[in-house]
């Protein structure tokens, strides 16, 4: 018998971190990334304007006000995508839009709204400063800066930060198969008809749902008789997943059923039994890099185990290195601030997010994630035992 | 000009709430019901077995102890689901297994790990007391009980719930389908070439996944051009879906474009800008049942718009009550006691969930979920609006 605290240590110990396969952004949401993101280029990669309006010289607007507005010359125009060949010199402007290339000569660029354009001429009423209306080349990012690192959970803040780096796909660690079965001559399954006496294996719908919500892919193998040998076929076939999870068979014939059948599959049993009360008969053991679980049969038991011990094992897998599954605002781009900094500065601020940073501290024994069962106060039980 | 509030309240009221579809009970994790569920049976059926053991006459076990074992004769068998026509009397005992009919003339079942089986005979060396090891007819529900309510979130411990009724598919409200659109001939998607010196079209992508994160479907129709023919085209491609976004084109030019073709397709404007920064170029009209969402282009502009204006009209769409989207612990089963409600009531118990309960109360004005962008404190500007 062990406690809590060491069954979940043990368990951590045998979950490898799984291997990274590449996905669309998109797919990648709430994933952790298995790579560092670095800006290949400046961003922009260019000046570019910021507006649509019109690139000029700043020696042509000193002393441009509404009340002294000036008249400048258009030479051409440069929207985004193709450049301008005209070269801006005094009393000129090029008609510019957001995103064009500012075009040599020109410093500063005057927003439409501050202009009116007849005849070939534009008038400007105002004087933005020199450098006012253009976003310069790599004022968002460096090239070589890290905007991601590997480990970091992906918000939509992040899928916009990597689309605005042209990343289409990224390296995420991959989700972990979940194979569920039940053991029990007395269940039976949708499949089955309904007047078959027997109850619903409601565990194998449960640990599913509980499966997806740790990030991993559940498949449901269904009910298991009570008989050796089909125990061992249908275990055996659950070896493709990452992690086996049997449901009761842990009374004490069907027990002993469950153990034969992993003993005949080579388990390297960990542990077989807990100090803790519902899940006291727990199995988890590994036969190479697959983990097994055997937990009880009782609904509430199943559940608060699966909590307990498998999601933290799910969540080490897929990456997570702190048991948090749900985090945010991970940018590294101290610089990219005129796009998606700002917001990730704003997630600092809030305490809403400042609670998950706390939650992020909390190490893997205690409780993992607020939602889902968890354990009673009042039984002293699991709980209890893991204090 | 409208504020914060007034502006959410105006969306809301012409948001409606989506009808439902059936779907297998795992595609209905974290969506809402929109069926009451009733059972139409007593859950269990019958009085069966709640483990593996011998059932038995209370009388047979007057005075039984491990000092003080009984003997008694074995006289047939009754596994899950094969009733037994025995008739047990006194001095006899029928061999049953977890969720097997107690047979007539039993009020008790002898766990196995008590007895000692031989020779047609099984010994017992405890008296659990009439009615020990059975779970009676109705004991976890009553015919006619409701166990979840239209309106709640279905988690894990509600799928188990389900299945155990033997639910294999519950309706729920259907998932809006969101097109998202970017306007702006500066910008470029992942199929074009990274070469045009254009920038991305990142809003897109950012959209997308927080409309993921709201239970919704986005359907990325990508950019289209700053021209009037081209955006009535695909604006009226995009009235197929329940909600359009539309990113950028919200400065002087581009948003007369913007607003004219909205015009064209009979858009009921409800208001076209709000107080408040970022995000003041905001559009929102409706056209028939389908909303219409005109973001600016600015990327935490356009995140921190999604948020909070977009936000609360998906949850209501999907049918939650509250504007709280993940929530848990809904199971209306008070006599479901020996297999969901314990966990319920664990739940109960828990601060996690308390803190969750607390959210459910925050009106839709407020921040609706903890992860996300959301307003600055510092800045004093969307949020200050909001208060």
């Amino acid at each position: 018998m062990i406690d809590l605290h060491e069954a979940q240590r043990v368990i951590l110990q045998a979950t490898p971190v799984l291997g990274r396969e590449s996905v669309p952004i998109l797919d990648a949401l709430r994933r952790v990334i298995a790579q560092d993101i670095t800006a290949v280029d400046d961003l922009p990669e260019s000046d570019i304007s910021a507006m649509d309006g019109y690139a000029v010289r700043q020696t042509s607007l000193y002393g441009v006000s509404r009340h002294n507005p000036v008249r400048l010359r258009i030479i051409g125009e440069s929207p985004a995508g193709k450049p301008c060949g005209a070269i801006v010199g005094d009393g000129e402007a090029v008609r510019i839009m957001t995103g064009g290339l500012v075009p040599e000569g020109a410093d500063t660029v005057v927003k439409i709204e501050e202009t009116t354009e007849g005849g070939g001429y534009v008038i400007c009423t105002n004087n933005p400063g020199r450098g006012g209306g253009i976003r310069f080349k790599g004022d968002s990012l460096k090239k070589g800066d890290v905007v991601l690192r590997a480990g970091e959970v992906i918000s939509p803040l992040e899928v916009g930060a990597l689309a605005s780096l042209r990343r289409a796909y990224v390296y995420v660690h991959r989700k972990p198969i979940v194979a569920i079965l039940s053991t029990g001559d007395e269940l039976s399954d949708f499949h089955e008809p309904s007047s078959s006496g027997k109850a619903m294996c409601s565990n194998l719908y449960a640990l599913a749902a509980q499966a997806m919500e740790s990030g991993a892919k559940p498949l449901c193998l269904g009910i298991v008789q009570d008989n050796l040998q089909a125990q061992q076929t249908m275990l055996h076939e659950a070896l493709r997943a990452d992690v086996i999870i049997t449901s009761g068979g842990t009374s004490r014939g069907k027990y002993d059923l469950v153990h034969k059948a992993l003993a005949a599959l080579g388990i390297q049993m960990r542990f077989s039994t807990i100090f803790a009360k519902p899940g006291k008969p727990t199995i988890f053991g590994t036969i190479g890099r697959n983990l097994i679980f055997g937990l009880p049969g009782n609904p509430s038991a199943t559940m608060l185990s699966f909590e307990q011990f498998i999601k933290p094992a799910l969540l080490k897998m897929t990456g997570h290195q702190n048991g948090l599954y749900c985090s945010t605002g991970n940018l590294n781009a101290p610089k990219l601030k005129d796009a998606f900094l700002s917001v990730d500065s704003f997630n600092h601020e809030q305490g809403g997010n400042k609670e998950h940073r706390r939650a992020s501290q909390v190490p893997l024994g205690g409780r993992l994630h607020r939602q889902g069962p968890a354990v009673d106060s009042n039984t002293g039980l699991l709980k209890a035992a893991s204090h």
